[in-house]
């Protein structure tokens, strides 16, 4: 997967990309991950990037003019799968849309900021638009990382252990149960004796009963779809 | 707003702290971050704050005692509002969740990285688990920063214009309408007449109608509510 990021503020995001996952997932060639500053595309004086909104009110607005010629120049150079905005009002993120994302070869990733972009960029060249949830942050750079986060770990062969994806919460419906660790008493509070017994096929029956319940109580609605 | 992070990973998170507005609400004193590495408070010579989970099963879980003796030491401190643990299966964040954390004065945010922490902690110590979505991350660090974004820019002051926080989606549990800045003509594509007209009372019934339309179009949940 290649994935070319568009903000004004790439520096912003630079940190996540460069530990964990991420970064082993694109120190082991799995994706390609390449940042492209907004400024670099403006054609006036200033290198500004946003403008007052016409017809009034707060918060300032991304142009299209520098956006519209960094999308048309990395369409030049190869084909992309999605054309994506980070935007609150887009599609919500869910780990079904993940999964089948993950599967994709080239995309871009746009990041609003500021009030967000002008129209005519979306109606132009955007082909998908992604909330990661319905709350409002100041900017899409955060959701571009979330997006990736979510993607990469899903792709064959970045997390070291495969299962270990296959058995998040969502994967099929259910929250997860709960999980333990050493040491088996601490402080007085005991983990559950069936996680002792050494009987694997109760220990698994156990598990399910328990990520059944606690979908049941917190996230009904995920065992209606 | 004081928060503390407690993760593995703290270098991940770093950049976001330290540009746009969530510098700014730090650097002009609304916020204070405080990031604690786990591995500092671990009692063994490994330093190792994970283990695998009883049981069997793949992926590794955070041990109780390093998040047992940081979030104690913490306490010892001061009073801590929340005591908040990232995790999927937690209630997912919206913008009405935001705003009345937005008030709250000292938190503590546990990322939990691998396959999560000991449910001995998240008995002890959690008193609220926020999910950003529906979709699985490789770490609660990512989570940790989409929560401050979310909390710190309704801090009154954070944002140089408060309306801008205001007249965001959501807010009114409306999408936001189309915006347009110049230029009016790009390629042949214009912005709505109305946008230009100066009626301010007309441009803004135009607005409602089109953030309505639009809500309708893409979230019809969201009217419901």
């Amino acid at each position: 997967m290649r994935v070319d990021i568009i903000t004004v503020l790439p520096e912003l995001i630079r940190s996540p990309f460069e530990g964990s996952m991420m970064r082993r997932a694109i120190d082991k060639g799995f994706v390609e991950v390449h940042f492209h500053n907004l400024r670099d595309y403006s054609t006036n004086k200033q290198k500004s990037v946003d403008d007052y909104q016409f017809g009034g009110g707060a918060g300032m607005v991304m142009n299209i003019q520098p956006i519209d010629d960094c999308i048309t120049k990395l369409k030049s150079e190869r084909e992309y799968d999605e054309i994506i905005y980070m935007t609150p009002d887009g599609e919500t993120l869910n780990q079904k849309m993940a999964n089948s994302m993950s599967m994709l070869g080239n995309l871009i990733i746009l990041c609003g900021h500021y009030k967000g972009v002008d129209q005519r960029v979306r109606d132009l060249h955007i082909t998908k638009e992604i909330s990661i949830g319905d709350y409002v942050l100041s900017g899409g750079e955060l959701g571009a990382v979330i997006l990736c986060d979510a993607l990469f770990r899903l792709i064959p062969g970045v997390l070291s252990n495969e299962t270990s994806a296959l058995t998040d919460s969502f994967q099929d419906n259910l929250l997860s149960p709960p999980i333990y660790t050493r040491p088996a008493e601490y402080k007085g509070m005991k983990i559950p004796d069936i996680l002792l017994s050494g009987n694997f096929p109760e220990i698994e029956k156990w598990r399910e009963q328990k990520a059944y319940e606690h979908t049941k109580e917190r996230r009904p609605d995920l065992l209606e779809e």
